[in-house]
């Protein structure tokens, strides 16, 4: 028979789990060494528990999955912001926690990174409300659970918590019939109901559109959305989080849809339809252009993963999958809508010697991009700045702007490298984002990787700036460092790091970038209050 | 009428609190405001969270209390390990968390930094386990409930929550009518009874001792708990985690007890003991020598903060300030016991070019304590290092030792170094721990302060290649940092950087320490598995 771990580790292999993040910890040391004894799987140890979060959460945004390893308490609890990060916005992370022994548990004794109280269910309850399910594994319990947990995490494209104790990790599993699996079917009743309905009101609808969201990509579903795309003949625009979930130089496209915050022609062609088919949207306040959106419930049908919403009418009972796959043989292809493509704001003349402002540096880093780069950003201005220009075919943009939790990136694109080693990975993060994480910029270099990074120095919180009425709040400067220096003091390598503080010192570097064979970090210094102009409208709508 | 955050901030200064740690956020921009508009308030931003958490635990251990303010949800969670630490160890620590507006709440809006549900207890919930007393507070509840949660939080030496609502907190509140105070107090019979059999056994036992544990300080009874030594006539040990809780150069004062792991000629006096008077020691696994302490529980008597037991029973409803007034009353003096005294390492003999080993550097440390020193040491080797050497008077000597989430020490360092500026505060932290949450030394200049920080460099996470029995397990390796250069680049200053890899190096920087008034950051460089004897101890135990 195998043991715990075994079983666990084998199955997350044949999921396609290679890498595993984390930080060692001594109750979790038998998984640690199980990790490093595989020859299959690789450890990825990360500078911090957060760190490892946040990198397990964007390698999982190119490998469907990926898996972080704590420790008891004081690694579970420093990974938490990062796994309800993934929770919130889909993204699969195998978090295994190693516990004490449950000779330890049972006899109430205390043990370090405990409360001192002798329980040993309070971390598992806390973590609770942001996994789609969690277990503690025993010899007894395992296939059954590693089964139910890996059920829930494929279905729900949402971390899982997998405690195991120290003594139960190499112990023998019990028996290995595995339980039969309960993967949920759309009622076909509704199914039929919902498409027909779509079917109707797309068909009837003066002007409509369709508006792809996040989740489409979430759960593997960006071919067949865009069957239904086709299929409809409609255009189709973006809101600000599913910026790029499908092709942005497809002649469909219109552009990102903010509400009144940007691109007017798109507001007005948007606001206007009758029928609005949106699918696997999340309504929150930053798709809603700060809820300046006067999109109508009645015109809205929304496809979620597990549930349509029509007008005020809920279904559920259905799944986004087979209701694209049904809309994609039954829509009408309608040629009579076509609408407007968003215009994106140009390269601003300049002189060599000025000042790098937003608008330059934004249009600057727009003409950078290639086909099939991958674009890790943080939820900062510089996700605004790039967010109006439309973005080579292929390139995967990755951002995290439903959780937000800036200092993501960071981490998130050491994730993504190691995931997509043969892609272009391009960093672009604000400094006071970049303070959060910086440690893990000298794991690239350990993995040899070859990040572009580009850290924008503003001094300070230039997004929470202008969040604010009042622009100059202490609360949003931070220390002064020397960014271009890091990449040395933080390990040895031959990477290209540059500071541009003029238009011709960024042209220089961004020339050199473009054929570079090594890794590089830029520091980008720009006036303290040079915000992009959507950052801009948002400022003058508070 | 003052508003919500008027009438929380003026009772937070009434408390004496001068400095609040954090990030801001928008959530919580009302409350950063008005922090930065308040003149007797200095608002302290962090690189980020869960390093304003260790921040504010380390000032609440020389100011008895600190606060700390985040945002909704990615602020708050990243802080939760943080908090956990300081409610584990007993700091008290309030924390302001700026969350969504009522209205939105209420109308189940999904907004940024939530979990994309329309829900707005879940955080909350999250925090409860690791909190005293947690609220939302409302104009109409602002009174009762701020009372209510300062009550809890000054009885239990433990951290509260207060979530405030974006439009509350600028809201006039509706009463300023106080409820009652209801601070518990001891029962009169219980701890008359309690005091008795104390008295009793102390004076009947053929050999006792007192062994002072870290809740003495939490607790602010540290005289009070000498003045029951000095009645008592008896000796005192200390545990690894209440290390100088008290004097460690009174005569009476025996050294460390930590079962068979160290100081053999202690552990044969305390084993011997017919009854040992614990006075708030919490018996956990590195307290008990990793459990090879041999103490009978019917010979121990443990005096907590709300709690008394001696041997098998547990008296409640007895608070440890009452039995130690009434002990210091009442204990009969003993003059016919003695104690041993433990013997510490001398400084080995060296020769100058002569790599510095474990036993080198603690020994030198150990000589370049002085009087009043505050020492803080993350949960690694170099706090085994330390723990034989007995300390100058007055030296605080803070560890987190329960909790021991490695990275505390250097934002605890900070946090400390705020709260008692004219003091030398020495940092002694392993490069693992330090990897952590090192973004926080550029605080320390920021706020004209003078650390003296030494970080080990010793290729990775030496306390857990001695916590395995296999020492070269690939996950403890951590990436390669030019320690000594990162004050630079986190910030301009005039501090002594230096790197020793030699005695004769070490020797020339601590002369130049001793009499230096700027601040300083020393990477010392030793072999890789160079360990302190304790830990030698610890691994042969495994």
């Amino acid at each position: 028979m195998p043991t715990v771990i075994q079983y666990l580790l084998g199955r997350l292999k044949q999921l396609g789990i290679r890498d595993i993040f984390g930080v060692p910890g001594d109750f979790a040391f038998p998984i640690n060494n199980a990790i490093c004894d595989d020859n299959e799987l690789r450890w990825i140890g990360c500078c911090n528990e957060l760190n490892a979060a946040y990198a397990a959460d964007g390698y999982a945004r190119i490998n469907r999955m990926s898996a972080l390893s704590t420790t008891f308490g004081v690694g579970e609890l420093s990974a938490l912001c990062g796994i309800a990060g993934s929770y919130a916005e889909n993204n699969l992370v195998f978090h295994i926690v190693g516990i004490p022994k449950m000779q330890i548990q049972k006899r109430h004794a205390i043990v370090h990174h405990s409360l001192g109280d002798g329980e040993y269910g309070t971390f598992m309850d806390m973590a609770t409300p942001v996994v789609c399910a969690s277990t503690m594994l025993t010899p007894e319990n395992c296939v059954d659970e590693v089964e139910r947990v890996i059920e829930a995490a494929l279905e729900n494209r949402q971390p899982v918590y997998i405690a195991i104790p120290h003594d139960y990790v190499n112990a023998e599993i019990s028996s290995l019939t595995a339980p039969k699996s309960v993967f949920v079917k759309s009622d076909p009743a509704t199914l039929e109901e919902v498409v027909s309905i779509i079917t109707a009101k797309l068909s009837k609808a003066k002007q409509a559109c369709i508006m792809p969201g996040f989740l489409v990509d979430r759960f593997g579903l960006k071919d067949l959305a865009m069957a239904v795309i086709n299929a409809s003949g409609l255009p189709y625009a973006s809101m600000a989080l599913d910026k790029a979930v499908l092709d942005e130089t497809n002649p469909s496209y219109m552009g990102i849809y903010m509400g009144q915050l940007i691109n007017p022609e798109i507001q007005e062609f948007v606001e206007s339809c009758d029928c609005i088919l949106a699918i696997g949207v999340v309504m929150s306040d930053i798709n809603m252009g700060m809820f300046t959106a006067k999109l109508d419930k009645s015109r809205i049908i929304n496809i979620m993963p597990f549930s349509v919403h029509i007008g005020n009418t809920d279904y559920i009972n259905v799944k986004m999958l087979d209701v694209l796959e049904g809309l994609s043989r039954r829509l009408n292809k309608r040629t009579d809508v076509r609408g407007p493509v968003a215009k994106h704001p140009a390269v601003p003349e300049v002189n060599a010697e000025d000042t790098i402002t937003a608008d330059y540096l934004y249009a600057k880093y727009a003409e950078f991009f290639k086909p099939d780069d991958i674009v890790v950003v943080d939820s900062t201005s510089s996700f605004y700045g790039l967010l109006p220009f439309p973005l080579p075919k292929g390139v995967k943009f990755l951002s995290q702007m439903l959780w937000g939790a800036i200092g993501w990136a960071t981490p998130a694109a050491f994730g993504t490298a190691l995931a997509a080693p043969d892609r272009r990975v391009i960093l672009m993060t604000g400094e006071g984002s970049h303070q959060m994480t910086v440690q893990e910029i000298s794991q690239f270099y350990r993995y040899g990787l070859k990040p572009i990074i580009f850290v924008l120095n503003n001094q300070g919180y230039l997004i929470e700036r202008m969040l604010s009425k009042k622009l100059d709040y202490c609360y949003n400067d931070i220390p002064e460092w020397q960014y271009h220096k890091l990449p040395e003091v933080l390990g040895r390598n031959n990477w290209i790091t540059r500071k541009a503080t003029t238009c011709g010192e960024l042209d220089k570097i961004m020339r050199e970038l473009d054929t570079a064979k090594v890794g590089a970090y830029i520091e980008i210094v720009t006036p303290e209050l040079s915000a992009p102009p959507l950052m801009r409208a948002i400022h003058k709508n508070l």
